[in-house]
């Protein structure tokens, strides 16, 4: 890359160097005015983010800052966990602020009033900076319990972690504000890491990546090439065996191979999926094809071996990690949040960097599924773990079964939903100088800019209830341009109407491309097909044998005991393959559209027929504290 | 109780007023002559114990112990292990000795010279005594790294763990050797707990129960009743929240229910099997039926729900936790060594307590696949975690796949297994008044006082490779008694030939009984038949829905990449269900009589016909580090 970019505004911004397919809009060109994503956008800002700032003011996370800035007081983390100290809390502050920085940058108007919001960012962004030590280091938990002696610690310390996180704030309120306090803190925090650990510095990476995306962004937006020069260099030290094999081994952060080596992910999701995120950044700005041919490898050995049904990823608990090609099981399925939000954040970037549309589907499911499962309807309580499976009857262990609770010791789900919640406009569509791509269908508004001028398109949809999306051509410029429009991957049939008339998508499409002359006021029709579907697991899945699933468009489904009758239990179903599965309404989860599922149920010595409604997944464990599966049985 | 036995020679010894419905034999009363269980336990004695007294001085048990003496040096554990510090291997020590102990005490000359295995336990018995305070307390890891404080962190620090097994250890050498230098040491360090926590002391229990069943061994070993007292008093104790909920939830360490109430198994796995072995051991000693009968309700809930097909227990790595009910992934089964050795002593304890069979066809089945899968056919590689699937292809993440290893950071399992293979002889028979009961069947002498004088009986079998069991008479008094024969639950029929006759067992009996006049030189046969099994799962494991699973008399078998054709990769292979597994001998794993399961497998477009061998699942992981499966999928 040669230069940074004074227009960026978006969340992840290519150089006008980069070797990226597809250009990012930023935050003021697309508006979600409407449907099921303002619903969700909506409680965001009203209820989730200024709830976020309660909880790291209850937590200690805004003391620690405190005390580091020299205001007394001692660290304070997780006092409530057995014994372990997280050392990482800042980065909760950090992405709290990242997602402030996003939600403030949205044009749309919902009449709320963002002023404690923006005081309440003013406070913490004051702390950051009276906690920034003068040679520019900063890390509250090395400042009050390591002696302010950095890096001791790379494996667990995550130092430059935080820092990362500290660098995707500071890029956000740059890019949606043109403020930049943070900035300027971000900037001195990383040039500390670039003398300590640079090119001519010592040796050393961080247990947990993240830095190296961040300091890709604060390239691009500072242009100053030695922040692409020192992620492209913490990315080529990894698989060198500088963080040694730890308590889970070295696969676990990704130390065990190479980046450009490694031919499967492995390890801890979160780790190993910002680390990738960071890998394709620096292979686009410096045109490196074989480092992001190995992000793309990886990516399908992850899709094809180690991914649910719902875009989560990680199989085990107690390292956070991945497991085994096929190892999914649905009842101890960790899939964390932050893995889900992780897997959007790399299929975006390969999505940019390919043009190819099954990232688009990826970061659909993952959104869809795995990532607003991740908070409640309410807008105030978390999961950390999304398991496919909770049995009615449960042990007696308090955790671990995709109960909500209010905030957790270990923070990192709730400000990482915050912040992709408040950037998610960015992700429906992209622009290149042949016309606009849409990837997600949401009502919304785009604006872009095409090689003869600004488009701008109003999209009206109830999509994902509705498989019907109308987008009206508001602006056009007076030269013929694409309009792109993702298929799916689970629709198996769509049609378009347009101008030209009305068609049919050939069977297996993955985009239809309409290039034409436009004129203000034409519109395009796209009809998805929105059939119940009924999901056969991989026979390599082990832990779902013999069971199928159900979906309607983006959608997975699950049964809850909420909605059994009292007789039966979730345990004793059985999907009845007699009969078909059908969508009906349902009022009682918000304007969501259920599904009718057939099902056996053992009575005395007979089967009973039954018909149980299914809810999204994400709207699970909403009601009570009952069993829930995606995977039913199926009868003989 | 009312005083102390000092005829007691046995693993665990009731007092003469105990509520016990079977009196167990000493270590001199049964001798192990031949066959299966002669190998394990040769192996156990010339090997393993010489080998693990090695490892303890490598992995520096013994010089904590110096160091605590006096002698310098630091405390020194799991230095490899990502910053974890083990509190409680000092145990380790203990185990390993009570081993030896036993060991010593067996009267069946093997031939082998174990002069040096005396100067070994020598050595750790004088670093022992060397360590321990004038006060009587003794934890080198209080000693050394917490200033010398005890009883600073009851839920993690391990001391009356550490206790427990030192006593159990000073039992062993008393009962088997009349030696009783570590009895006194054990007694002092008894009396400092007692002094501090008893009756009239402070409130605590420990967050790991062992101590609870060693104190009460103490005092039928002493005679003290104040052990007894100590001992239900921690009992009662529990579940009222003095441990808090730490890092995993109180029912980890069995604090969220008092032991009375608790209906179900809960948490961790060993500790719940340890407090339930000494909640059986105060009960009888106390007459307190109502804790037996606690005890007995969650063991039939834990076989009922929670028990691995292997004897095995314990479904999650994350906390060593038994799960939720019916979740028994086979892959990532916990199913730790120790646990399944914990299983067998509560099976034991409640078998003389009560006399039922169940309680024996449980020390069976778990002895003979999840205790022995823990250790290697050559005697010196241990496996800490025990599942009954793992796949082909990994995860590189060189943990938790049941692989075997020389030693481990946490090293609980190794001297577990040492302490109860030279232990094994007294799970064999026990005698009453009326008789001799048999319950696990071995090439053997024992040696037994009923009602009229002594019996000796030589048992010749090749069980469990045979299901023929021959009964010689030795000694017999002029007077009639009872032989008493377990039929195992696994076995659909049996016969019986006595000087009297012959005559099928009846269906559904759990065991047969022969009173009568017996003449030296009289013959009992037992015929037990040994076809093999194709084993369904219970409907509500959905880890392995679908899967059927060979077991054959008390051996649960498995299938290995090893056994199969090159081209043929286990996860492709399907049981075949039109085709019968057959037995047949195989000379590659000792005198193993592998089984030959009928498999299809999908060659280009049809299913290719198959016979695959399947070896013990004791054996498995000898030979490679391939796949393996116990559950096989059902061909549809």
């Amino acid at each position: 890359m040669t230069s940074g970019n004074t227009q960026s505004i978006g969340l992840v911004w290519p150089s006008a160097s980069a070797r990226s397919r597809l250009r990012p809009l930023g935050s003021a060109q697309v508006d979600i005015t409407g449907g099921f994503w303002a619903d969700w956008l909506r409680r965001n800002r009203e209820r989730t983010i200024p709830y976020g700032f309660e909880q790291l003011r209850r937590a200690g996370n805004l003391d620690n800052l405190r005390a580091a800035g020299g205001q007394g007081g001692d660290y304070r983390a997780a006092s409530d966990t057995g014994g372990l100290t997280f050392a990482f809390v800042d980065s909760d502050v950090y992405k709290w602020l990242e997602a402030v920085g996003w939600e403030l940058g949205r044009t749309s108007d919902t009449g709320y009033d963002d002023s404690k919001l923006r005081t309440a960012a003013d406070e913490a962004i004051g702390l950051i900076a009276a906690a920034q030590r003068p040679d520019g280091y900063i890390n509250t938990y090395v400042q009050l319990r390591r002696g302010g002696e950095p890096y001791g610690d790379l494996q667990w310390g995550h130092e430059f972690y935080c820092a990362g996180h500290l660098i995707q704030a500071a890029v956000a309120w740059h890019r949606a504000l043109g403020d930049d306090r943070l900035l300027a803190i971000a900037t001195r925090a990383a040039d500390h890491i670039d003398r300590t650990f640079g090119p001519n510095g010592k040796s050393g990476v961080d247990g947990h990546p993240v830095v190296e995306m961040a300091l890709v962004e604060l390239a691009r937006v500072t242009g100053e090439d030695r922040y692409l020069t020192l992620a492209a260099h913490l990315l080529d030290r990894r698989g060198h065996g500088l963080l040694g094999s730890g308590r889970f081994g070295s696969g676990y952060w990704q130390d065990h191979a190479t980046v450009r080596e490694a031919s499967t992910v492995a390890g801890h999701v979160v780790r190993q999926l910002y680390l990738d995120s960071g890998a394709v950044d620096v292979a686009v700005e410096t045109g490196d094809d074989a480092l992001l041919a190995s992000v793309v490898r990886r990516w399908h050995d992850l899709t094809r071996t180690r991914t649910y049904l719902t875009g989560g990823m990680g199989s085990r608990h107690l390292d956070e990690a991945f497991g085994d090609p096929f190892e999914l099981p649905p009842d101890r399925a960790y899939a964390e949040t932050c893995a889900a939000i992780a897997g959007v954040m790399l299929a975006w970037r390969l999505l940019l960097a390919t043009g190819e549309p099954k990232y688009a589907d990826a970061v659909e499911r993952a959104m869809y599924n795995g990532v607003l499962a991740g908070i409640s309807l309410t807008g105030d309580q978390f999961s950390y773990v999304n398991p496919l499976q909770r049995r009615t009857h449960r042990a007696p262990e308090p955790h671990a079964d995709g109960g909500r609770a209010p905030w957790f010791p270990c923070a990192c789900c709730p400000p990482n939903l915050m912040r992709t919640l408040s950037s998610w406009p960015q992700y429906l569509a992209t622009a290149d100088g042949a016309g606009v791509q849409l990837h997600q269908y949401a009502d919304s508004t785009v604006r872009a800019e095409v090689a003869g001028g600004p488009v701008e398109l109003a999209i009206r949809t109830e999509y994902p209830w509705d498989g019907r999306v109308i987008i009206h051509i508001g602006q056009t410029p007076d030269q013929p341009w694409a309009l792109t429009l993702r298929i799916p991957s689970w629709c198996r049939s769509a049609s378009l109407s347009d101008p030209d008339g009305n068609r049919e998508v050939p069977a297996g499409e993955s985009q239809v491309t309409i290039e034409r002359q436009w004129t203000a006021g034409d519109t395009a029709v796209l009809e998805l097909d929105l059939l119940v579907r009924v999901t056969e697991p991989d026979p390599r899945v082990d832990a779902v044998r013999g069971c199928v699933a159900v979906e309607r468009g983006p959608l997975v489904y699950c049964v809850e005991s909420a909605d059994l009758p009292p007789a039966v239990e979730l345990e004793d179903l059985r999907w009845d393959p007699a009969r078909l599965p059908v969508p009906g309404k349902r009022a009682d989860l918000g304007a969501v559209v259920g599904v009718t599922v057939p099902a056996l149920h053992r009575e005395a010595t007979v089967d009973a027929t039954l018909t149980v409604d299914a809810v999204p997944y994400y709207a699970w464990g909403n009601r009570d504290a009952g069993g829930m599966r995606v995977w039913l049985p199926r009868a003989r």
